[in-house]
């Protein structure tokens, strides 16, 4: 058996976020370290309020949070996507109030703590607008040296965006945060929409989920409830996107690109029609995409299998550890 | 038997400009009225030169050819692509000069012309940037009304770009020409590097071409050996995309798309990243394309058929028409 990986997950969540929470808890590979929220999705206040309720209901409130950036590097946070996720961004449902309160420190200062407490072992990924993994590159410059992974959900490579038709929500959200994030001196798995969209939950999926005897794994199908009715405008029938899981499967290495090249990317930072698009340089496609000289950015294109089953299957091993729902 | 219609082609010529005039004037269901040049894979002069020559080669020599925009609307003609298209734009082969010489009428005022000639069935097919086309828009703002099709190859949709990793080659060389068409009150038909990367032509063709009898089918199978060469590149193997003679293929109706929504396009006249880009709303993917309100711009991303062996049978019907070359 590997040992779990320490991870630091920076999210704004949001139903998705929660899934890869839960995900991430779930995992026998990861053991999460810390948790940073963003504005994104909801508030960054909103989230952490989402994610240490979650993580009481999953018995893991000795995971801590620490809030984060609630404006963009520039601008302000827009109010976040109510539409998709809920005015409380988690689809409506209630969770109990956990006792547990954000730690004292920045998303950011967290994200650098960690990074110097389990060196070239942190895994970080970054499910929300990258404003914290910016902030946390200015604070500590050797960052790059210090992680070993970074995974983000973000980006439409040759996929339409999902904001405009060219740029998808977390990329878009803090244009400037990414182009900083895709600059540094790491490699990046981006995992955008291309593949996102691609891994869908469907609705018998959403059902094991709700029969659960662990109630973490029935609020996550309760959410969904809510996710697939925005989804089902898109896909013509309830089901769902599974973004943030994924990019977490894909850090903790349970589930393996097909197709991923190394390439240049960036963002857009314009004020033009193509603000917030992550340009990904993918014009090696016809030739199987051969090697790019200084290339640090690795775009998540298609999957060996299927994401849903693995990703049900996962939380539905919370039944073991997460608190009994009461039989009524 | 249908009546040829007429047709006004715009092109920078161009090694696939060269074919698709020769697809045009071999095709039985264009009658070409009318030629523009505008600088792209070459000047504009160049391109009449080679435009003029070619037609002379296919005793079509009744066809008038006029001088378009050197300049794009912003800024100035940068050279074009020697590297893709030879330094004489038609792969260094040297064909005899024409006698005749470019009209009085810029292109821009022979489009003008023929739509008011042909009020109602004129075909309009622009295979380089757009500078004459919308120079004729200024010119008679009544012209969407006259003519019946637009069909411009370029852009790419969610394919990756030819110039930037989002933009291609005749959009990019005039953007703002591009976003004066795609925001006139026309419907455009875009053949975009989506439908055209995938029309491949293969050694085999060429060889085909090479071996006819029409002196015109064998200088495009020279011409195609220095094309070739540029793609073996980014293909991996000596062949070619089939650009521009897609879009008059499209044109004439002989060559079907099979998927072809019809969204909401623009072009991205930033003087960021994604300068060039033509940006479609391609949002509707997931649910199979539903019907967009307003959109007029109809994206081609797949074919019904390969569009390679249509191609290169339209064209050896030429050995029926052309010069014949001398036998030694």
């Amino acid at each position: 058996m590997t040992t779990p990986s320490p991870f630091y997950l920076d999210c704004d969540t949001g139903i998705d976020d929660a899934l890869a929470l839960a995900y991430l808890l779930a995992s026998p590979f990861a053991c999460v370290k810390g948790i940073g929220t963003v504005s994104g999705n909801v508030s960054a206040a909103v989230g952490a309020r989402n994610t240490l309720d979650l993580l009481a209901l999953a018995s893991s409130d000795d995971v801590p949070v620490a809030l984060g950036a609630h404006d963009p590097l520039a601008g302000s946070f827009n109010g976040g996507a109510p539409w998709v996720h809920g005015e409380n961004g988690i689809g409506g449902v209630s969770l109990p109030t956990a006792a547990a309160s954000v730690a004292e420190e920045s998303a950011a200062e967290m994200l650098v703590r960690l990074a110097h407490s389990y060196p070239g072992t942190l895994r970080v990924v970054a499910i929300g607008p990258l404003t914290n993994i910016a902030e946390a590159l200015r604070l500590e410059p050797a960052l790059p040296s210090l992680v070993v992974s970074v995974t983000v959900m973000g980006g439409a490579a040759l996929a339409p965006g999902n904001i405009t038709p060219v740029a998808e929500a977390n990329i878009w959200h803090d244009p400037e945060a990414a182009a900083l994030v895709l600059a540094a001196d790491w490699d990046v798995t981006l995992v955008p929409l291309d593949v996102t969209m691609a891994s869908v939950l469907e609705e018998t999926h959403r059902q094991s989920l709700l029969a659960s005897s662990s109630r973490v794994a029935q609020v996550l199908g309760e959410m969904l409830g809510y996710y697939f009715r925005f989804y089902e405008d898109i896909y013509g029938r309830p089901c769902s996107a599974m973004h943030d899981p994924l990019a977490a499967a894909l850090a903790v290495g349970a589930v393996k690109a097909s197709v991923a090249p190394v390439v240049r990317a960036a963002v857009d930072t314009s004020e033009g029609a193509g603000r917030g698009q992550t340009i990904c340089d993918l014009r090696g496609l016809y030739a199987g995409y051969p090697p790019v000289a200084g290339a640090r950015c690795r775009v998540v294109l298609s999957l060996e299998e299927d994401f849903a089953p693995h990703l049900v299957e996962t939380l539905l091993t919370l039944e073991r550890a997460g608190q009994p729902v009461p039989v009524g």
